[in-house]
């Protein structure tokens, strides 16, 4: 990797380990140089403020979430694995943009405008998942357009304020992770599922959620 | 109504305007002051500073749900029908608190405090009275309490994000109002309704839309 490549990099990750941990008005850009060992000015060469630097992270999320796309269908249960999986990468390892989402967009137009066709295709590609399960017979009652665009929108509402969630919640409620994620999202497409077809669905949530386990 | 109640309600209301309007990090206690007529040392009489304005704007919250709890359970759809006018009442009414929420917890611990005791107990009463539609068999496979609890915190989610939703969308898209979301929560609860109640529940949602539709 060139030097530059690399400087970039290591702006991108340390600001988005203290946005994560500390919240993105609590971190300036001569925070980050400090953490990342580099002088302002040097930063500043990269980026000239946290505005780009946070463009920069949506980058990262948006070509993670956008492989997804790219692979040619396969089976179509693997298809959701997929998602889970690239969906929860980015929701656990991005959490500081989700918690802080609409008061970014609302001073950042550029990364609003980004973010909103990001967003408004991912849960077009979902409902076309759902679609497609449906015209296989696993999935029912989702034939209804309105309908299968509602259950869509209703997994990204839950999935990306799930950490919003998490922090209004009582201190000493049990912490919530990716397996309880997993469980609210099977209680959305659950009842969906046909009624022959359940028990193999519930199975691949179960399978799922023990595969997780090394990961929380 | 004495005098020192009404100026204490005009700030309060006063500040919930220009919050929901402009978000609250661009308003001051000044610019509260100025837009309801009272100097600023007058509302610095009621109120010390912002968080302790926005702590009065919960107690509002919490006052019009908690009337929820109050009310001596009748016929348990028209439960549902209480719970809908009183939860969409506080989130098209407050909706800078749900789009700021976390944020404004990070900030006030007194706030986060009663924030998360109330939702604890809110999302348990949800999860009563969907146990309580479950005995009466009009729910199914709800008698689970984890599942339960699964249903009511993913209605408790969509709902209270709704507004960071509609902020996320683009310009173009029309405009999320309260039909939206009632379909949203139809479509989170549809499936649990049982096969004879199906049509009775359906119909009972789609007469709220056309009694909301004043409203909206």
């Amino acid at each position: 990797m060139k030097p530059r490549q690399k400087t970039l990099n290591k702006i991108v990750s340390g600001s988005l380990r203290l946005f994560n941990s500390h919240g993105v008005s609590n971190v300036s850009t001569n925070h980050i140089a400090e953490h990342i060992e580099i002088s302002p000015g040097n930063l500043y060469y990269y980026f000239p403020n946290k505005e780009a630097i946070i463009r920069a992270i949506f980058a990262q999320i948006k070509s993670q979430v956008e492989t997804l796309w790219q692979a040619e269908p396969a089976n179509p249960l693997l298809i959701v694995q997929d998602y889970v999986r690239v969906i929860f990468s980015v929701i656990f390892g991005y959490r500081f943009f989700f918690i802080e989402l609409p008061l970014l967009l609302r001073k950042d137009p550029v990364l609003k405008a980004a973010y909103t066709t990001f967003q408004l295709r991912f849960i077009d590609e979902l409902s076309s998942v759902l679609l497609n399960l449906t015209q296989l017979g696993i999935f029912k009652s989702l034939q209804d357009d309105a309908m299968r665009l509602a259950v869509a929108n209703n997994i990204w509402i839950v999935a990306i304020y799930w950490h919003c969630h998490q922090e209004t919640r009582l201190a000493t409620e049990q912490e919530l992770g990716e397996h309880d994620l997993l469980k609210q999202i099977f209680c959305l497409l659950g009842p969906y599922v046909e009624d022959q077809h359940y028990q193999v669905v519930k199975q691949f949530f179960n399978d799922f959620v023990i595969a997780m386990k090394p990961l929380s």
